[in-house]
């Protein structure tokens, strides 16, 4: 996909291939709709709100992230040549005149309002993460790229922030890039990761793209590849002197631990990836102490997740890091969330319409909504969300902030150690028995007056209507 | 991340943020080890083999996928300019000196041979998908971006051919993109899904890139954002004509069916997405063939699985298809396999030694590996896997082609419908208590005679160690 021109230095690109959100991105009915809405001269604008219908019954809470990734791909959106050819040719897209091809798409830009919970907020069921008012036509479009950047993001960061919480201050480095859902979701799991509470991450191009720090050790094949292990050691402290980090487990860590040491080499940690990791860490800390080593950490890693990571701090493990991958970078135990983005307004001519869905087990709230999260004591005690009319609990802090008006940002973009730093701050506030690892309780979320009022009106409107079931 | 010039009506690119398989897609050890080889002037060649090594328990089998797209990302595989200054600036590459940087990386492409089996094909545990022999450094640093390409479009496909099964002839359509892990996942998981047996997608990047038949519908926020439900339906319907599918229950599916046959509309099809299914389907269909509407066809839609399709279609409910999201896109119940790239064997002036690791619940099989099928009268009965020079079964397929020599390709492109064809056949000719959905039965996999003798020797000369332990 990538051409090479040794005579010019340049790179030529298939950019169309590449685009990792294009827009493309997204479902067929999405242009079956603006092609609908493009036909009707329809101007009406809609709000759609993003949350998630139920937490994981893992999750206490949840971690917002994905929101400055979202909010590039509404400012880079748009049609080019090629892709409008390709819509032209879809056969579902038929029946469409041509002016929705060469008119209406070509110019077509997000220019819609956000309001979003900033990264690293803790957040809960039914509450909206992000807010999008725009021409009903630009906000379909853009769902399923929005969802799915948000809601993985969202997955992994509170993945993390109940690991980074269970290794209790010992650095947690992320490195489930080869079993996360792709190359793309390696990298964006990695991001996600920093922000729930990781000190690194293994994966280069995230480090590359995010100045996130890069951590890593060797692999079991270095010292397979190497005719002795000792040698393999030492050649690998040679190069990387006070940093190396010595994989110990390729035969036998105790073996590893003893050749080391006669050796005489002196790396900066050892890496334990297999067996009982408890166990083999206290006798290898011994050996290490024993030796003067006492400088050289203990890393472990091989299938961990909060529990045993909580399991190996709560025994008094001598060991000084984790390293932890397909849990965080396909958040294992909760790979997907029921996040959806619903229509809750439409506004023609100035007359502002609340909407809501009756589906059966699929209901939303109607009304554009704010949540309010009031604190005690620096601890925050519960949330309320309400019509943005109403005026949250007295002292409580509003969650949603605009960040794009008429497609443009209006709030600078937040660094992701500034989110990262935040969302520690912000989850340490929460209760402890929300925030536990097993059976975690329910954080109070409360509805807003009005909104309940309204949800109650627009129900019984409907409801109202008498269906002819036999 | 894309800047269109007006004046010169061209698009720039911040093509090193975009591409969503380039080198960097690794994990730093692969660096410190590429280093470690490159300071070393160390020739060696490696094999590596991907394999998983247990199957989910919700899985007989796997479908091998992902190929296609790994062996692009190995073909453009190289080192842009800005992505090895970054690495330069990398703490932990600090003691790597800067010939790596300066020549070695530059020049880098990937000149491995690789061999794999054909995407499509059923798949068990310990079987390699994919064998690689290059120099150690080149093999390394391609293992991240294989594993999360390969492994992923595996899970998927093999969860589709599941869905698919379950379906028995009713067409699937893939549209969970909305949860998948980022765009980029989604559409590798509707190309995978395709493969594994789906009839469409709704995910337009996808359709794009593949040329794969979409699918869609229309949102419940068409039928919101209308003043009512049948206008909704009416206008869709004079856009889409005889193409168009209604989705009926924003509100309450039977009057909405039946409001739609007094305003005497007649769509290709309705969906259902909620509720139960089972009646539902039977209610609507009686009112569509009352109403003469016999060629209206039944979606339905909403959290399904294999299991959900398999027992609507067990009870006869009257649904002509099925849509199905998260279960695809995400491959729910398995999101993640235990697959590993391992090294198996080196070779350095022309001497090949076969490897293993011996780590605690780790163990790899040493040895250049080739998988062969048995079959009788249609139907597989037994896989071998054994060493290269090992013959398999009489009469056995062996399942591993090379596809690559030296970094070129020597086997065409496969299509994705060919592929699709062939995994439809491959999994029927499996036997059936492998392929049923509760409980599926092992498929028998042996060892070859000499693979088993060499790891008795080598685990043997290993353990014969005796491990200084007090």
């Amino acid at each position: 996909m990538i051409h090479y021109h040794r005579a010019t230095r340049h790179y030529r690109f298939d950019f169309l291939h590449m685009a990792p959100a294009g827009a493309l991105s997204t479902d067929l009915y999405e242009f079956t709709m603006a092609a609908g809405y493009h036909v009707a001269g329809d101007t009406a604008r809609g709000t759609f709100e993003l949350f998630v219908r139920e937490l994981p019954p893992t999750r206490g809470y949840l971690v917002a992230a994905g929101l400055e990734p979202a909010l590039e791909f509404l400012a880079s959106w748009r049609f080019l040549p090629d892709q409008i050819d390709f819509l032209r040719s879809v056969p579902a897209l038929a029946g469409v005149p041509g002016s929705f091809f060469d008119e209406y798409l070509p110019q077509l830009r997000f220019r819609g309002d956000v309001w979003a919970m900033p990264e690293g907020t803790p957040v809960f069921a039914g509450e909206p993460l992000l807010r999008v008012t725009a021409t009903l036509a630009e906000a379909q479009l853009v769902e399923t790229g929005l969802l799915s950047t948000v809601l993985f993001q969202t997955s992994v960061a509170s993945r993390a922030a109940r690991v980074a919480g269970a290794a209790a201050g010992r650095p947690v480095t992320e490195f489930g890039g080869r079993r996360a859902h792709g190359t793309d979701a390696a990298v964006a799991a990695a991001r996600a990761a920093i922000l729930g509470g990781c000190a690194a991450t293994s994966n280069v191009e995230a480090g590359f793209r995010y100045r996130i720090p890069l951590a890593g050790t060797m692999a079991h094949s270095w010292v397979m590849a190497s005719t002795d292990e000792v040698s393999a050691f030492r050649r690998y402290e040679e190069l990387f002197g006070e940093q190396a980090v010595l994989v110990i487990d390729t035969y036998d860590p105790v073996v590893a631990t003893d050749a080391m040491i006669a050796a005489g080499l002196k790396p900066a940690a050892v890496r334990l990836d297999s067996g009982d990791l408890d166990t083999l860490s206290r006798t290898v800390r011994a050996r290490l102490d024993a030796a003067s080593l006492t400088s050289t950490r203990i890393l472990v890693s091989g299938d961990l997740d909060e529990h045993r990571v909580a399991a190996l701090v709560a025994s008094r493990a001598p060991i000084d890091g984790f390293g932890v991958g397909t849990a965080l970078s396909t958040s294992s135990d909760a790979p997907s969330l029921s996040g959806v983005y619903k229509l809750v307004e439409t506004e023609q001519d100035g007359v502002s319409t609340p909407l809501m869905k009756l589906s059966e087990g699929k209901r939303t709230e109607p009304g554009r909504k704010q949540v309010w999260r009031l604190r005690e004591g620096g601890r925050a005690v519960s949330d309320t969300v309400g019509l943005i009319r109403e005026s949250g609990p007295a002292g409580a802090e509003p969650l949603l902030r605009q960040v794009m008006s008429r497609g443009e940002r209006v709030l600078a973009p937040v660094s992701l150690s500034a989110s990262r730093s935040a969302c520690l701050t912000a989850v340490t506030e929460l209760p402890a028995e929300v925030r536990r690892l097993e059976a975690p309780a329910d954080y109070p979320v409360a509805r807003g007056a009005a909104l309940g009022r309204l949800v109650e009106r627009l129900s019984t409107e409907r409801t109202g209507v008498t269906p002819d079931v036999e």
